[in-house]
């Protein structure tokens, strides 16, 4: 602290009365007091730099804590007997992920972009010019240096990346562990927890936001501006909700779910407090995912993408409320959490680019997804997921980025994926930006989908995915984890 | 992300000592590192916008985790058996308010200098300078426009306001659900939501904040600068709080609360840790509701708020420990609980404008206050308020605002609502400044509680505002929500 | 709000398209749109103050809702009959230790600097130059002005700096509640809190941090750069930590800790979800704790900082989980929190001045120090430590400060402590360092155990430190704090 309390005193100006006036000497100045037009500029650049460092750590910490929003909700809306597997596995999963992020996910996700500069830049450090070079060029499907972030090559804005993107991961990688609590295998999960943040989600991601191939299909096909996601309803929440439901056929049903005589059976989570403080943590976290994505505190944006995730968590949750009512239902505040949520996934990727009405249709929207969904897989198709994981992040994810498609309204992202012009959605004039989306999500769809699924089935073989028969029927917090998660 | 990854990878200067200069080429400049005056005062300018909006956006996440907050304090004070009910509505009462606030209480709040710059400005663009021309002119008492918050007449700094704006109005509509809690149909409750979003809170908020009679108290009748609320003791506070007062008369106490004979019985709260928990959240989210509240990071006055935000909620506690020794009790923590959030709701109006030694006394005083309003409530007048919910936010909200007539020191607001020179309280020389609160406060007190009272009466007769008898006894999870809020 | 309003209103351009440019009016000049070098420089210098105050704020907020974190850590940790018990310690030391430091221990802790400015800057405004003057100069071991933070004396900077430092005062103050959980009286827990933040964290965190001796170490001894400690592995945690030891030893195991029979009982926290959750909480307040320590939003190395502090507390986890698993253990979520503690707590000193692998290693190495010291005390001291406070935050304090004089790169830290040149440790050819790093520990151990422990035996004298037997055994809700914490 204190030589660093240095610079504050220098910076904050004596200021008895809270007026509102910096001092000269703030700017350095080889002329002290007379700074010339080139040291002005410097300074207003650092501020600047500063704004924009500022803004995308703040955001990473919010998303961060997002974390403890997914322990919540998934412990909430799960059995008593399995509580600290279900805590424990999404306590890990923030460790597990990172360390895996940190080996080689984000080399493998934006190493392209470094790579380039390492050759083309200054030798051993990443310049901003080489990674605006690369827009257009790069077509690749993996990047390929900055394993272990290795501190020597990287600038601060690199590491702020590097904790914004880990962030994101952590949540991708949550996911399963609610389509698959009380039943999966801690030592199975923990290979899990490796595999998809080293490999999967590092690989769709650098197609969609590290310069890969789909970013570049309009540069290269004239489909739009690319497939568009502006914080990650298909790299981060479709990705996760694909694993998620790969996870839920491959490990199969909890016993009890399904009767032999066709019959479903609800298994209600055991704490409702838990699972809504839950959701209201992950919608606080989620200021700082969506508006925290243009990396930049300075891109005025932030504000309207900030009122359109919160107006389409409203709408989701409204429009559940209302379909409860119309199907002569109570208003379950667990129906109601996942509403919210899928307003929020779905949003994620178009929230920068539609207008508030729009944000309202497509989370209204989402909330009607994401009850016809539960009902399909937990009734129609048998599939058990005890938290709706695929729902809310699969189903949603995917209607998040098909949105995106049709509301975007050309008001923002001139020259995204340098594309010239604003990015605009088929009830705006461009059929190829929806045509761009759909390659998206179903790129996302199977190849996540069929990776997850060989994954689990492999993995399998190494260790069994599903915890014994006994052990699931007992409760999983002794056999698996040592420890009761209550005790009285 | 992608194309705005942009931003941040031209911003972030190449830096790996971490040094601290930013690059003149970071400065926009038609002769690129040669920036001239006008250009750099535009990148300066820039740099000031950005940093109001990130202040004013981080403000209002912050205030928005109150929601968790409030739930949790909420559902801890009040019984088992209606978790799922309580939780429920403080969840739903965040999406249905700020739907409500978006299709008008947005508009009738703020559409008053809305009109003006639709009309005066640049066509369907709201400008500062009209809004700047609004200042002692307007008298209204409710503006016409924004419904729906349309984006294609507000500019960013508009939506950050909406935002802002949306989470102080949510605190206000939940402050209810605790004074009317356990008791109260999910159904009725969903009424008062809406009306409470897009009337009741918009009128008084036009009269304060938007630009409305009671703030031009000052320019009209000279006294003082008019009614000053810094961050909402009576528009956010003292609104809840006499709606909690008005609906927790209306709908009487809950069964068994008073005895045939006269006697008073309490019903403990059913977990204090959440209830704590809730609290801590409260005054973590305090420091975006006060601070915040300058809507400007650049106001320096902001260290100075939240320090004071932060010794007023320590003198409530201690004061309220004090108290509760002197009676010769226990240090009951939801009593020291409430003395935290009574110094914080008293403190909300006064807080940019007094020094420290004053914000310790306002609290103190505040604490004094929530013990004996309780007691009155609870044993004198037997109205039956289970969380506190006028005790805190009625009665500390009328004294935080008065208090701001006695303590200010002058020391900051000049200008303030039109009215030249700083803000003084009664302590201070200006006896006008308690005139105009006492009038602000009298209004609140006379108009919230009238229009409520009548609304709930209204209310009773479309949909019944209580609960069948025997639903009240069982618990209402099950009959209002369909769910357990716990399972053993 | 309102005429604040005005502030913002002028700031936010009006932006119906959310692009990127500021107005040449947003810089007041005398002749308007044509400012000089001069009165850009002062905008430039205003927007670089209110960087450092919003980042230093923030940060700060953060740190503040840690309490809730140690809260719902401690609380989980232990009892179900102590709840009420051990969050009411954990909540009131919040508002008890701010009410001490605002009385003195601000005053102590860096009233040498204020004191020297009063005397030396302009009358009664403390002046950055004065502070500047200061390093190298003042040897002092207490500070003596700024009592009652009189708002006269102080800037606008001080109070951003009082917030912040009020706030690490707070986490010291609330470590030995865990070590001393289930069977402290209220009322001796209350002495303790105001003697702690009026007089030890002040004393020890002057020396380091306020000018005192051990900072001067390097200027004065050629001892590195005196004791570095960025963000308070010895000043804020290890002092918490030997208080938390001292605090046990004083008050003996819990009943039933320890057989006659010399066998050693493990009494069970009730509440694993509790626990996580706070632990989650304070690995998102660490982000404030750490990376706001640079005091300054402009200091790039926020950045890394934020990533080391991420790394180690994962490097942390991991090796807990390794261990575990060696040990043939299950990955009991209560060892794994604490080593994601663990981390953190090494990693603070640090963190601005190693690379992400050191981080590694270094928290890895407090993963295993926390296994082995809990080991050490609870079965071989037999010294009852219910949470494991000792272990997390003193003996991990004391390896952060220490893996400062080993791993520290040289990177950063130019002219830290007055003297010349970067921070760099034993392995990059500073043994020195190593030394002035080995005292400060050695100081920090003595010192506040010694001054603990006579204090904790005094205050015996005055009201006992222990609860009755049959209150321990009964459980100390109803008997310390007159509710339950949990009603059924």
């Amino acid at each position: 602290m204190f030589c660093c309390f240095f610079e504050p005193a220098r910076s904050f100006a004596q200021d008895p009365t809270g007026s509102k006036t910096g001092t000269v000497t703030d700017v350095t100045a080889a002329k002290a007091g007379s700074p010339t037009a080139a040291e002005l500029a410097d300074a207003v650049g650092h501020n600047k730099i500063a704004i924009n460092i500022m803004w995308t750590l703040i955001a990473g910490f919010l998303v961060m804590f997002m974390q403890a929003g997914f322990a919540l909700v998934e412990t909430g809306f799960t059995q008593k007997k399995n509580v600290a597997h279900t805590m424990g596995m999404n306590f890990l999963v923030y460790a597990l992920g990172m360390f895996g992020f940190w080996i080689c996910g984000f080399a493998f996700m934006f190493g392209g972009a470094l790579n380039a500069a390492t050759l083309g830049g200054a030798p051993g450090v990443v310049s901003h010019e080489v990674i605006v070079h690369l827009f257009g060029h790069d077509f690749g499907i993996a990047g390929n240096v900055g394993f272990f972030l290795n501190s020597k090559v990287y600038d601060v804005g690199v590491f702020a990346l590097f904790l914004f993107q880990m962030v994101f991961m952590d949540t991708t990688a949550t996911i399963p562990t609610g389509s698959m609590a009380e039943r999966w295998s801690f030592k199975s999960f923990l290979i899990f927890g490796l595999f998809i943040s080293m490999f999967v989600y590092p690989l769709f991601g650098n197609w969609v936001w590290g310069g890969g191939w789909l970013s570049q299909l309009g540069v290269n096909f004239g489909l739009g501006h690319g497939h568009v996601d502006f914080a990650g309803s298909s790299v981060v929440h479709m990705v996760g909700g694909m694993a998620a439901l790969a996870g839920a056929i491959v490990i199969g049903p909890r016993i009890g779910k399904y009767g032999k005589d066709g019959s479903v059976n609800t298994i209600p989570g055991h704490n409702i407090p838990m699972a809504l403080l839950g959701t209201f943590i992950l919608a606080f976290g989620w200021f700082g995912f969506n508006p925290g994505s243009t990396l930049a505190g300075g891109d005025y944006r932030i504000s309207i993408v900030a009122v359109n995730t919160m107006m389409a968590g409203t709408a989701g949750t409204l429009a559940v409320l209302a379909i409860l009512y119309i199907q002569g239902k109570k208003p379950d505040p667990g129906m109601l959490a996942n509403g919210l949520l899928a307003g929020l996934v779905a949003i994620t990727a178009p929230c920068a680019f539609v207008n508030s009405l729009s944000s309202v249709i497509i989370g209204a929207i989402a909330g009607a997804i994401v009850v016809f969904v539960i009902y399909l897989l937990d009734v129609k198709l048998k599939i058990d997921d005890p938290v709706g994981a695929f729902a809310v992040h699969g189903a949603n994810g995917a209607w998040g980025v098909l949105s995106l498609g049709l509301f975007a309204d050309g008001s923002y992202g001139d020259g995204w994926n340098g594309v010239p012009g604003t990015v605009k959605g088929l009830f705006y004039g461009d059929a190829s930006q929806f045509g761009a989306q759909c390659i998206g999500t179903l790129t996302c769809a199977v190849f996540v989908f069929t990776i997850m699924y060989i994954f689990f089935k492999i993995s399998n073989k190494i260790t069994p995915i599903r915890v014994k028969e006994a052990d699931e029927i007992a409760g999983l917090d002794i056999p698996e984890m040592g420890v009761h998660g209550y005790v009285d």
